[in-house]
């Protein structure tokens, strides 16, 4: 129908996108040709003029028939969509809600074990070169990691499960997530910026990216639009027929984004950026996956902005968490 | 084509299944309804006899057309199939790989306390209401956890990501999963047993489970199977492009099965179990999802093996943990 | 010499104290006696006046002897002796140093569960009653933990030795402390007051304590305070010839003071009051050392400040710990 | 008296040692040159021939006070000194109670990432240069920890308290201690061996250690000997008198022994090591007190025996926990 129709109308569909798949014609052709092939066979002749059927009837009730049949599955795709609902993202929020970090902190503690009583220090910022930045190098070069914990960073972070999979394997962390069991999940996605290096390079354990091919990329697009899409509606109609949410939630893909409330101290947190930020000077260079990567460098940029001379320091010790 | 052919042969499609789906025909005769009032403020006319045009030539081309749009679905539709290869579980697989766990552990760690270098005991059974049974019982009712610390048990668990999600929260033990970044994760997801309650009663936090209606379970098994095969088809595809693991896998949903070992103490055990098993009669009753129930009742089988004494003493306290 | 001054004038000792120990001077009267019957079966005979030897000159000479050991004796008591140094506290100091902590975040994390991010809440105080505060009520009464961890208080405590013995047994916080390798330990020893109950009765696990008798109290006041004084001159001593703090330190008692910055949040400082506070009316009460009892107080004290609400529903909930 | 008497007999006291005490005979003439001073100051002449009164009166009565005061510092050292029970020791014994701990389980862990439910192996050893062997040393050159956790060794220890204070900083571990609330401390304190290095050298936080002169060696010696026995009299004294043994235990010094159950991972344990085994060629050389550093290399031996190529690997990497 669409082909001899000039430009859209109402009613009528968007033009045809690339696609990386086959043409279609010669699959075809080649399908009528075994269905010859198949007719043959089973009635012993190909279809013949004037075999004493009618091939007006057959025709009509095959295409009333064809007919119910495309409606059919027209139902059955409508079933699995959902449209103006689904909103995609290709990024990672990290909001810093409340804290209680300071480079001063970290002095107080670690002079307590030499200056016991009088070792309490006002809150202030430190220059470099400063003996208190000097004591913050010492410690973190030799990975005397206590005097960090008296810290706490509160983080609100919105990320697709994938990450939050990933993220919780930290176990000296807070966590309280949204709940597939007591909320309908919003349909909100993860779909990659199309910059996102997707072909993996190397074996297990030294694996590096490059930069995906369009066709890659258009398929990663597509799939991951597509997915989102039919499993939603899936989802949706299992909440609609009165499913529990905790049950109806199984069809949803991993990159359906979360969020999270998550707290840290700075050690952990150190720990944490350790292995999942890649940096290629770190004395144990890590190899995260781009998307939790993500969110370890906003916590990164909060947690600088809190305490800038123990961040120096940590980058001065080639990232190793003390 | 399917309705005239009275009994399947080989190349013909399965019977109809029962559906909870709308009935096609009256669809189809209200979108003719429309697309004739349509046709008419389009052209100022229905479609009329001897209109100057060959109706045959017309419909010839409509339908070579038609075929190709046809066969354009079934292709993409068989993208995103795959056969074969997926596999239906509803059970979670729990094994306990290796131990070190036994009530006269817990009778030694508890008796240091008072004997020092007297406590050590030979690993031993004891009888209901010997003083090492009466001991273990006290410490579970006043809550004396650290000497139930000293035991561990690994057990390996398959189970599908949304368990695996809610397990891996209990930060107290130790985890190694299969990996989406570092294998092709296999297609094997999880179907709820027809039996499984699938209504939500109650208000959060108070939510009670009743059995699902006929066309729930139908919908549930239907929707669960059928994203199964779409999303992992899109997963398949997509590696078939050379798109690396970590990117593809977003798409498959949290139904699939992983495994991993999981390593706790009877301590860490108790809490997990306390929080994680539903019984009316415990002391602080929880609402777990009967998934992770099932790997919860499975874990507290083996325990309970190992350290008879212990299970009864946390029964009889009304599983509250120590 | 003393008992004849009238008064005492510079160089003379204070008057004596009341003491448990028994009388000296029937013991001297017996010593005399057997010491008679030693010299009787040594040499035969008592000692006789015009024995031929000049008992003068005996006596001058075991005198001249005697005062060499006497001030032997002084010297040794001396090298054991620390005086205007040696301070005595019956208190421990606990101050909030630092914190992040309030009822709203605590509802904040929770309602991410069911509200995603429409959760965030601003800062502030609830009115009993309010849905918030029965929010709280109900993560308190059903042990949803986790949303109380998204705080942190940082307390610096003085208290002595056997106090963070304890303390430090609390897994979940963040320890930095004065150490006994790193500076000299100041002369400060805990000594109870008068009114601390001393005498422990029924058996272990069901203890309870009652006043102490006179004669107790004053042991206990003398002997704590003697073994200060003698301890720290033995360390004292140690320093001065050179030795090294760590070993010097290893005569120290368990009743020195000691100081340390010590981090939690809510949910575990929950878990410590549970069983660091002794109340009838909790749930599992708990047998706390008063001493450590003294420190759980203060710490609640500075918390039912920072969280009202949330104490109040701690206290609602029977002290049982989320 | 001694003097006189050439041998010792029955009664007598041993022999004198050799101390780094003062000569006490010029300090005695320097207090009659004072005390000549003083008397002249007070009464206007020192003392004088036929000065009216009888000098022998005199002096019999001062004796005969003498006398008491004699017995009551006697009696009073008594009430400080316990003999025959006090038992000295330089040891720390640490015995492995009951593990699950292999190398394979290391590699099982491992394998799951990438082989999921084909990673099960059956418990062997591994050949150096094995595929398995490479696997660990892999992981713990890339610092990937967990899978060393599914292991666990249980280890009795007894060293003195000082240790244990130290031991207990480390939070990922098990621990059941010895209680002096629950029992009398047994009255066994720690003396250094004569070759434990006595001298700090060099600056906080680069502290290197050499031997004792004789002097220092003796004085830690009779120090530690001398508190423990006076502190441990004085807690037997308040033991007997009814004290309850949690406010008698208070004067206990920090050296005497306790006793305890202590579980953990073979992760934590390397963490362990890292911190509390001194070695030059280690990447990142810590400095443990001689005393924590013997139980550590205790507890690494055992470890070795049960993972030889995990032990390997780690000593490959520079002792550098994974």
């Amino acid at each position: 129908m669409a082909a001899v129709i000039p430009a859209p109308r109402p009613g009528d569909q968007i033009a045809p996108l690339p696609s990386p798949g086959p043409d279609i014609q010669p699959l075809v052709i080649q399908d009528l040709v075994e269905r010859y092939e198949l007719g043959k066979s089973r009635y012993g002749t190909g279809l013949k003029t004037f075999n004493g059927r009618s091939g007006l009837v057959d025709l009509y009730q095959e295409l009333a028939d064809a007919l119910m049949y495309v409606r059919q599955v027209i139902e059955e795709d409508k079933a699995m969509l959902v449209d103006a609902e689904v909103e995609y993202r290709s990024v990672m929020t990290v909001e810093l809600v409340q804290s209680a970090a300071s480079d001063a902190s970290v002095v107080s503690a670690a002079r307590v074990s030499t200056q016991g009583d009088q070792s309490r220090l006002a809150d202030r910022d430190f220059a470099t070169g400063s003996p208190e930045a000097r004591l913050i190098a010492f410690l973190m070069r030799n990975r005397h990691g206590t005097p960090f914990e008296h810290t706490s960073m509160t983080f609100f972070v919105q990320a697709p499960i994938f990450v939050f999979r990933e993220l919780m394997r930290h176990r000296i962390a807070s966590y309280n997530e949204e709940s597939g069991r007591y909320r309908q999940l919003r349909p909100i996605f993860y779909v990659p910026e199309r910059t996102r290096p997707l072909q993996q390079i190397g074996k297990a354990g030294h694996y590096t990216f490059t930069a995906g091919t369009a066709s890659q990329t258009a398929l990663v697009d597509a799939a991951t639009r597509r997915t989102a899409r039919l499993t939603y509606a899936a989802y949706e109609q299992q909440l609609a027929e009165g499913v529990a949410r905790e049950v109806a939630r199984m069809v949803l893909p991993v990159n359906i984004y979360s969020s999270a409330y998550v707290t840290m101290n700075a050690r952990a947190l150190m720990n944490f950026l350790s292995l999942r930020v890649h940096r290629e000077d770190s004395a144990f260079p890590s190899f995260p996956q781009r998307e939790i990567e993500l969110v370890a460098e906003a916590m990164e940029g909060h947690w600088k902005d809190l305490m800038p001379i123990t961040h120096a320091a940590f980058e001065a010790n080639r990232r190793v968490a003390p």
